[in-house]
């Protein structure tokens, strides 16, 4: 039996060390995670793990950041299913990263080495055999969850009986690379990230983080909804259309954006942010492996993917070219939503559907009666 | 007869204070602009003068920007209009604007007034009746250039005969003000901006216009388009998939954006650039007019539309409001490109056809063989 963390508590496990695709080795690495609902195991050897895989600034606790859809009786079944949820390598929410003590001393800082989404799912890998699960039901995720969901697929087919991918694409696009890259350069910009060592500075570059945030915010958001939220009302009490500019003057969305500004700031690191999010730019599901479809075509577990219809970061062609290629395709479905990107985590009907769906695919044996068909293609 | 410009030059006229809408007064104006083709007046008036709005960072020199679709023979053509093209009051190449000279003394830097699309027509109006110009055939442009033609159609419609409105909208989003808020940003964190009295610094806030122009760009550009160009490709002789992140190890699409930002800095003044993406921030066709649909119905003259089906910026949506509304609609064209909202400036080949339909249309008289239906609704 594997030891596991106690019900809903965030607890750590140290993993030895990991050498990343590039060739850098991070010692002595530690993985912080959630468990919900218990361990089952047949006699074949396949058990009830559900692994969720958590999006750029996500954490451990899925039961919070996706409560709709994780507990008893909801979508994600903890009643029937032991599901796990770990903190990303080069993270900030106690697992190892650039804002955690170096073993030479100080924070790891510039000295943490660049992490692709392999990476995080091959310390995940080492993380489950450290703590002794050998297979995993399903893997799902979103965004970068759904990256490293795709990769889990790819890589440990041994391991995971099927996947669900959500709202991500097969590789990393140029647009998204350029406004991924915009984001690092404006905490790069910010005089306090001092080349990512700023931790024993007393300073954090919060600047640089809220304006990276602001342009990510725009990205994870449709504009129709933004638009039915905001329109081009002022923040109460300020006048933007003022007869001279001023900062402190603001429209509502700028008072919205700042807002989101700050409430990142606060809960997390900048030096992780640049991390995490050169990891994304790095997702290719096809490098050295013939290319994106021979790899989608190689992948051969059953995988369900799911997008948004107005989603601009990944926009749904690129789930659409994921569903031709995946080597066997479970199910595709549209999430319907002015949201855009984030629909995946503020639509929880559809999602409820989706996932019980999924779940009903791959566990046929369950009772599931919410479930309903979505599109298939 | 009017005083005008020697063709092709840039040439600069006084046209007195202007007042903006926000009650700030801008002394001794300067209007900076081109002219081409030969000015024709007939006996009731009406005058064969084409006025050319530019965009955000564009400039008079339409000729140039637009050398497919303004010269002889071309769809805007100088053998048969008399083309003028206005440098917008707050810019910086040639009109007023927070790098221009104060009256009192050393530039204008923050004392410049905020100027929304409106200011910007009404100096342009003021240009006009100074050079001696009552009548315009029509007035047409794109982006920022489309907003001041959708003004000048509501303000001054018994000057103007007939526009083309190309990728705007009838109001700014609240995706737009967000987006372009966090341009304004990136400007204002430069530590050498000094609240916009950087003139007689000595150093310019280049990292900040850069970063500005970045964001922009992915804007202005479809992803489906940026794709092709850089896929995940690395820039020549650079490895972004190394050990560590390292700013100057870029993928090609970077090196691009960067590339992009050297030359916007190079050409244009940080000051300007906030000056008008607030304009674009305050524009709203509906502000005092009974609210958006109301203002676009008392719009009388006729009124071309045309939009980018992939414009992320603006996106289809909103030209189809506009059309939806408009008093006179003349017709609706959709430019079917990847290039997102830029390709109303690089689509020649549509852009030639719905811009001889447009004149076909307000000048039936005139023969015009290339003309193509486009799609009307």
């Amino acid at each position: 039996m594997p030891q596991l963390a106690p019900e809903g508590q965030l607890t750590t496990q140290q993993i030895g060390d990991i050498r990343t695709e590039a060739g850098a080795v991070i010692p002595d690495v530690t993985i912080a995670y959630h468990r919900w609902g218990e361990y089952e195991e047949t006699s074949d050897g396949s058990t009830n793990v559900v692994l969720i895989e958590h999006a750029l600034t996500g954490d451990s606790n899925a039961a919070d950041w996706w409560c709709d859809l994780v507990g008893p009786g909801k979508a994600i079944d903890t009643d029937l299913y032991c599901v796990i949820c770990t903190n990303v390598i080069g993270g900030c929410n106690g697992s190892t990263g650039p804002s955690s003590q170096h073993p030479d001393g100080g924070f790891w800082g510039s000295r943490f080495p660049a992490t692709d989404i392999r990476d995080q799912v091959k310390a995940e890998k080492q993380f489950l055999d450290t703590i002794g699960i050998t297979r995993v039901k399903a893997v799902l995720g979103g965004s970068m969850g759904g990256a490293r969901t795709l990769e889990w697929a790819a890589m440990f087919p041994e391991v995971v009986d099927a996947a669900a991918v959500l709202a991500v694409s097969a590789r990393a696009s140029a647009w998204q690379i350029g406004i991924q890259s915009a984001q690092i350069m404006a905490i790069e910009n910010d005089h306090h990230w001092h080349e990512g060592n700023y931790y024993e500075s007393g300073c954090n570059p919060s600047k640089g983080l809220g304006a990276a945030r602001r342009i990510a915010h725009l990205t994870y958001r449709g504009e129709l909804e933004i638009d039915e939220r905001f329109g081009t009302q002022a923040q109460k009490g300020e006048d933007p259309l003022g007869p001279y500019r001023s900062p402190d003057q603001r429209f509502a969305v700028e008072s919205y954006l700042d807002h989101q500004a700050d409430k990142l700031v606060k809960r997390f690191d900048a030096g992780s942010y640049v991390t995490l999010t050169d990891a994304l730019n790095r997702h290719d599901i096809g490098r050295g492996r013939g290319g994106l479809n021979k790899a989608l075509e190689s992948i051969t577990i059953p995988v369900m993917v799911a997008g948004v219809d107005t989603d601009i970061l990944y926009p749904y062609h690129q789930q659409e070219h994921l569903s031709r290629n995946l080597g066997n395709l479970l199910a595709m479905a549209k999430i319907v939503s002015p949201v855009g990107h984030d629909a995946f985590l503020t639509e929880s009907r559809q999602m409820d559907r989706i996932l019980r769906n999924f779940f009903s695919l791959i566990s046929p044996e369950q009772e599931n009666p919410s479930t309903y068909i979505e599109f298939f293609i």
